[in-house]
């Protein structure tokens, strides 16, 4: 694997990861493919089990990590080919991006989308231009439009529910602030290529683009959507179609025991960080979920993923 | 030991870690109790002797060590429990322990006290809930009211001194802004624990509360209490009468020279950071202090700690 | 080697730490000398470089490192001596240096200068104090007006030109802000030890002082002192008569593939972050230069630097 940015990188089928992720998970030190190597890890946003779940994803592989905050530690960067740099910007990210390839045998960078220009965005203009300038391989940790540590994290923690053709739903819920399709997209993306039944519900206008929404259901009415699912996985994203703004939403999306109620017995699942009783209330986070199986799977997946780019 | 917040985690008295720290000292890769094993450092204030030493204790024992600063790398944290969080705060502290937890074998927390209410400060409303939330062994890098990595150190220092039965005086001493009771209420929980006779001398209104002062000599005249002291540690904090504030005082209570000749050629000690020629002259800190033997102190205090969590 | 502050601290040669870099790019884990040694990296400033570089070479000796960023995660410093510490700042530079001795067994610092006063930037007051008050070998990451590892680091890369007796030009070149003059200083301290002919090119006020420009070729005209060059050495820098202030420039200094045409084929060397089309223009950057060379290279004069330091 050359790079992991979307599930194209995988030859389209998320298995062989899985199934190296749930291995690791049963013996953590039973590869030393990274003994001798260093893993660079680049922030250009917040992070909390990103940060944490690869590096010891390569701490588990044998792998040296150095970890650069490059707003606060580093340059203010430019993104801009062919700007004329008298500004504020102190390096170009091109620059940046080669240099650290001198340092790291793998660097993965988080990038969020500016959420202004939806071309921009999906794009991908930023990661692609890394991915153009690296001369080692690349490792998301999630992109303007992808997250996809998070789905392969998630999958796995599907796959560990041991349900044949499980009902998935993708329920949008509330939040404060408008928020990336990052996740819910790349959710789509990977659980799309499993054999799980995948719906989508989210108010009429947060529809998320076709590329990701084709091969699902979609259903504008929550309750509907959450009869007899056997997994509820939540996230909040602002308009696709009015892009990056947040649009009224009349009905309370928030999830509820009551709605959980509907479910065959379903399993709550979200990324993390999550907004107490806006998304999903304490009882359906402490009670019906699964978010802290996946924040710890997320270890595993970044270390199948570690082990096939150092393959490569 | 299943945590490592107050004295009471070591069953009430300090020799065993005092006596372990000081064989570290002598072979500080003795143990490789750490091998395969990851500690996490989640930093909600500043910290320069906390975030080294014990980085450097985790690495003498063979772990692996993450650091995390939660306000600067991370997301904003959310104490209340039962809260609608639609606000500024986007992690629940309950999630953020519960999920570091899935990556480390050992997690230690630094959250100072607000200094607004006693109840909760004193509550250890904060740490408590970490306690509770984690599934992992806590050590405390400073919590609202002790320190007691700190304390623990500070007490192999004065063993090191080899005085039978030290004469232990804790002064206040002045400073331009209002600070925590959690060193000066730490120090005296540790060392009343030692066969050290202790007396503490502060302006009135500054009495710590009485868990800590009981079994304590009072003395409000500062030179008056120096009078054959083998150790003098020095501390500012804040009123706890008065909860968090800054009491007018008439006297100099700054540390000098001239003060440590009334004492039995004792010795000065302070936690670090100090504010020279405040608390006391550089006199005193550069010719009558053990301040960076107490420092160095930190990493065998530190070292024995993690052992203990590690083999519980 | 005690310390690497300058030029000095080699004996006046580089020669040996050229050789060894090179054996090092060789066989990068060639030496255990690092084994149960820590690094402790503290910047007062920015860097990426530096700062991923540096781990890297303490990783590949076997050294433990530590990152520490002064601003953000410690507690403010004071710098002058004696002062009443009263004000904003929370701990002295001495106290900090000298603690974290306890816990590294070499200690990297970066600090900046401040621009305003001359005798104070180059009476190199701050790594002086440092040097001072370490008891463990100090390894500067840039200071007020030398970076010997990045100089260190461009000797390794004209070495690897083969050119017997290159002809190096310094040469001044635009930026939009006031910068130090650590780069070209120590540039020319280092080349000059060597066998290279060196020009420095500048417009007028722009002039280093004398300590470095002494043996090297005054050229105000920039083509003229292109001519014929075997590498062009770009930097910007503010003035040292009219000390950390930016002169009124006519002429158009940016480095274009118009005027790189006039060197015998020269190579392009820049310490990065660099100003693109400020500095020098894309075309320049892409095609004409060796900055990825030298960025690469940091790593392995770094870990020469080391291996000596560890060794004394």
């Amino acid at each position: 694997m050359k790079n992991f940015i979307s599930l194209n990188d995988t030859a389209g089928s998320p298995d062989e990861l899985i199934d190296l992720a749930l291995r690791f998970k049963q013996d953590p030190f039973s590869s030393r493919t990274g003994h001798r190597k260093t893993l660079g890890l680049l922030f250009l946003n917040p992070s909390l089990r990103t940060r944490l779940s690869t590096q010891k994803a390569g701490h588990n592989l044998g792998m040296q990590v150095m970890v650069m905050n490059m707003d606060s530690e580093g340059w203010k960067l430019e993104m801009e080919d062919g700007s004329v740099m008298d500004g504020a910007s102190q390096e170009h990210i091109k620059d940046a991006i080669r240099v650290i390839c001198e340092y790291v045998d793998v660097i993965g960078v988080r990038t969020f989308p500016g959420l202004k220009s939806r071309e921009e965005d999906y794009g991908e203009k930023i990661m692609s231009s890394i991915v153009k300038h690296a001369n080692k391989p690349v490792l998301s940790l999630e992109s303007a439009t992808r997250h996809p540590l998070q789905s392969l994290a998630d999958l796995v923690t599907i796959r560990e529910m041991g349900i044949t053709r499980p009902k998935v739903v993708l329920s949008w819920a509330p939040h404060p602030r408008a928020l990336p399709q990052a996740v819910p997209n790349s959710f789509l993306e990977w659980v799309k290529a499993t054999n799980a039944e995948v719906t989508v519900t989210c108010p009429k206008g947060y529809e998320l683009s076709d590329e990701f929404m084709q091969g699902t259901h979609l259903v504008h009415n929550q309750e509907e959507a959450f009869d007899g699912a056997d997994v509820i996985y939540a996230k909040n994203w602002s308009s696709y179609q009015h892009y990056g703004e947040r649009l009224p939403v009349q009905e309370d999306w928030t999830i509820t025991k009551a709605k959980m109620g509907l479910t065959n017995n379903g399993k709550f699942m979200h990324c993390l960080p999550v907004r107490r009783n806006v998304i999903a209330t304490d009882e359906v986070l402490d009670n019906h979920s699964v978010i802290y199986q996946q924040a710890g799977n997320r270890v595993f997946a970044a270390q199948a993923v570690l082990e096939k780019l150092l393959q490569s």
